[in-house]
């Protein structure tokens, strides 16, 4: 590494199933990466300090006094330090108000906050307010108003005005295809005699979950196995099918929410294999003026510190190239 | 056993999973009845034979001769032998016309066919075609246009018209509120830290899928967890607030592909504690004219021996006020 990179932030993404570190340089540039499989409730022994050590140690040896910076699930009641949520509308401001530090053998480690959506029906993230502000900074189009997808496990939607968080919803939408895949009757099928993937079989369940309309698709998962038994889907297609279906259902959710009003500026941030199949899917219903950007948390994790005087701000290193659109 | 109450028929309703067998006299009154929990999924042995034999081999020698009908998941591909299905729109005697049978050490086991909806998303059913032909022998005014609900694993909703099934839809609520009480995050802190049955709970996860309108409750099953962490919901009501969301969404979605027709008779029909759970559900949706029947199962059964001429048909002995209204 070259005296020219030298590093300024210890960068930490730490959350339920994976711990991800970044030594960061000037402007955010990534000088190198590593990560654990020690989510949250993972991390061996459930010894947050050992963990911390083991993963970054070296670079805290080798660069004594770096600032260090963690976003996600590490601040929850169930991690190293309970960070209360900011609350919504939040700013970066808030979230670097509300920064909680622990101790560490080489100095504190800051913990941000997660947000709380204090809705009828509340929401709540941690970890993803970080990759939103991150976009925000890689896009600054996107502060007055834009809708951030940011697919998974939990599927969040994310409102964004006036560079502000301004409400959220969660979709589990993966979650519920893991355990309907794994546990029900509609993927023992597949269990059984294997996978095949199928684009095709994908587009006919969200065609099915788009032209459910208001009814949803309470009435057509069961689709996934009577189309089978009707020999007009094979048992190796219907996973693609039932995903189809389940990540149909969360767009025709999130469209007829947005009816009454034009749809925001959409954008997707994560994986790149799942925001690509959600591309596919918001296309399906009509929805083409998509862009998907990347490196959001790490560009987050650095606007924050920023932000928080833990290092000093330069134009962020990572190049506008990083978004496709 | 008297004389005067000779039986008639052995009927056996054989799901997925259990087996139940009645003794039927004059106008099908129940004798004698006994189950087991040998659906065709779980007979010992997969012996269908020996099964029947020891469940209703001493009824056979008593009574040589004696008719026996089953209905159900036996006559799937699954079962002791395949009977093809009846088409939408399926009466009675398209019923009998497809009775296969298997031979036993007794004589002939006749099978009754499923129903099969050959709609663009194709619905089957087995055994719940037999409940619907019971109930309407039970309730003849419902045969011109009734809207029966079998609430459960899979409810069904089977629309009849002029005295035949004429389509039907599944909603898999049942299963869905398993697997996620089982396997998915929402379901852990009752896991952990056991149920409390709230009536309360429940209602509110009805009205929050009321309220949800045609975005149905897709944005809105995170709630079971984050009403939890705001401390607006506790881990003992979670179980029933969820039971509420799936409910409700079943009933949102079927009331919603009713909205510009008027709704037509509805009757529950099933296990009494669901149906209670479900006339509820119903209720808090606006919908209070609904009658409950019981005993469909027993007087299909009979109903279709006296169609197939296995006994002779006298007047049902099931009095009508097993009908609740």
């Amino acid at each position: 590494m070259s005296e020219r990179l030298a590093p300024a932030l210890i960068a930490l993404d730490w959350g339920t199933s994976s711990l991800r570190a970044y030594l960061l340089g000037e402007g955010g540039r990534v000088l190198a990466a590593q990560s654990r499989p020690w989510g949250i409730q993972h991390t061996p022994d459930g010894d947050f300090a050992r963990a911390y050590e083991e993963l970054v140690g070296d670079w805290c040896r080798q660069w004594p006094g770096l600032p260090a910076l963690a976003c996600g699930m590490i601040g929850s009641r169930q991690g190293w330090r309970e960070v209360p949520y900011a609350l919504c509308p939040a700013t970066s401001s808030n979230l670097v108000d509300g920064l909680l530090a622990v101790d560490t053998a080489y100095g504190p480690l800051y913990l941000l906050p997660g947000v709380l959506d204090a809705s009828a029906l509340p929401n709540v993230i941690r970890g993803e307010e970080t990759q939103v502000f991150g976009a925000l900074q890689l896009a600054p189009e996107l502060r007055e108003h834009a809708l951030l997808v940011l697919p998974g496990t939990h599927s969040k939607w994310v409102s964004v005005r006036d560079g502000a968080i301004s409400h959220f919803t969660t979709h589990m939408t993966g979650e519920l295809f893991a355990v309907l895949r794994d546990h029900s009757i509609l993927g023992r099928p597949a269990r059984e005699q294997g996978i095949e993937r199928s684009d095709e079989a994908f587009c006919r369940g969200l065609d099915a979950a788009r032209q459910s309309a208001a009814e949803g698709v309470s009435g057509r998962l069961f689709s996934t196995r009577s189309l089978l038994l009707t020999e007009r889907l094979t048992a190796g297609e219907s996973l693609d099918y039932l995903s189809g279906l389940l990540i149909g259902e969360e767009l025709r959710s999130v469209l007829a929410s947005l009816e009454e009003h034009a749809c925001p500026p959409l954008v997707l941030i994560g994986d790149a294999h799942l925001c690509e199949r959600y591309r596919l899917a918001l296309g399906r219903f009509g929805v083409t003026a998509v862009r998907t950007l990347e490196n959001a948390g790490v560009t987050g994790l650095w606007h924050l510190a920023c932000a928080a005087a833990l290092v000093t701000a330069t134009p962020t290193a990572v190049s506008r190239s990083a978004m496709h659109v």
